[in-house]
């Protein structure tokens, strides 16, 4: 297993491989040839990133027996998802800041994400499987208020995708086996969300499968493969931890709107 | 007025201004300081490609009053949108291709597009004014029976965004004023859509505002302006144009389902 993480180091950007306390320095692109330097530095030195910049970041509705059973609905059999903003994306401790227009609802949902790592069209399972780089964590941060606010449609593009609403990391790990995960998130603490991956309706590779055939997913997209029960709203000042063994630990704090006293 | 387009050529992507019958060459960056070389290729000698490759493809709903009035629906005091995956842009003469597994209806949507030319958060409608770099024409194509397959999520996201289904072109037009423009769409030659955008419900510098307090907006983005009456199920080897006076005509072809025969 590795896990890899982009960081931020005197001015700079760079990624590796995170190796207990430090990083090991790569050059190269992550999903074509990433090659190790000789050069390490102390993950206490650096500022982690998101580990990946998505150009598509897909989150799915409803994909969780466990929470389809407690809110009544049908299993799909197909991916039901929005289009989550990729500037919505943030790393590990970078804070989750609603609009200042937005007094109402923030919630939390922890949940595991795919990143693509290769260059996928209309693939079967097999191929699906195989494209799929890594695992990291995500938090569909959404502004819950805003998602029914009209009658006529349903707004999950903005609920899910206001700038900093999609942390993801701390880092993406491969060669981690999906179905012995479980996520897990805690709120200033207190543990709020604690599900297994094996519980997912549709499985990465189905989900990678079934999207592919529609729209070619490339290196570096983020497929959250959606929540299970337990999302809640976070109140200004607490801490969302979202941890997945294997992964780590996605700590961001919700700080409010911008501008809120 | 400048008309800016992108092209292939001798197996090498390029862009530049079209003049008349010839594209002046231009090198640096269309958003950030383009400059003039001594080259020019006549356009009969490239293939255009979609004028700009969006990070974020923003698709207004309820935009236009007599849509509104024709479907009874509410006027909308914000922007209602979904986003397409930017890999779903083409650009003109690329054919519109439904996914293999679709045998549904699609309709055109002939609709004005916003490229934004730098980045905006949280802007007035005066800076959002200036922030909008010109004007193209897009065609919002959609898997009609995708859109409400399940009951209990509408899938705009996926109805909206398979590969092909946002052709955009075949120019960016600067320096139009965009309350005097008409959209018009034919198929096969025959007029479907002809609809004034000053009957646009939320004009695109209040589009752009009103987007840029939740989501920063990046150069090249492309916000399509919403659809008036007139979209319709396209058969397969139908040709579709959209046409706006000044910026150009976006023919493509709908080919019908990938294998179809």
């Amino acid at each position: 297993m590795v896990l890899w993480v982009r960081y931020a180091h005197d001015g700079a950007e760079g990624f590796g491989m995170l190796e207990g306390e430090a990083i090991r320095v790569h050059a190269g692109d992550l999903f074509a040839g990433a090659t190790p330097t000789e050069e390490t530095i102390a993950r206490a030195d650096v500022a982690l990133l998101p580990p990946v910049r998505p150009g598509l970041f897909v989150g799915l509705w409803n994909n969780y027996r466990e929470a389809a059973a407690k809110q009544n609905l049908a299993i799909p059999e197909t991916p039901l998802y929005f289009l989550k903003s990729p500037r919505s994306v943030i790393g590990p401790e970078a804070p989750i800041r609603p609009p200042p227009s937005y007094a109402g609802r923030v919630i939390y949902e922890g949940e595991l994400g795919l990143v693509i790592g290769r260059r996928v069209h209309d693939v079967d399972e097999d191929d699906a499987a195989a494209a799929i780089f890594g695992l990291t964590c995500v938090n569909d941060v959404t502004a819950l208020d805003l998602l029914n606010a009209d009658p006529s449609f349903a707004q999950w593009a903005r609920a899910k995708g206001c700038d900093s609403f999609g942390p993801i990391g701390p880092a993406i790990a491969t060669g981690l086996d999906w179905s012995a995960l479980r996520v897990q998130v805690t709120l200033n603490g207190r543990m709020r969300q604690d599900y297994p991956c094996s519980d997912m309706i549709l499985p990465p590779a189905r989900i990678v499968s079934l999207l592919s055939r529609e729209m070619t997913l490339e290196p570096g997209d983020v497929i959250a493969c959606g929540t299970s029960v337990g999302a809640l709203p976070m109140r200004p000042g607490m801490a969302v931890e979202v941890t997945i063994q294997g992964i780590g630990t996605l700590r961001n704090v919700f700080e409010g709107p911008v501008g809120a006293g």
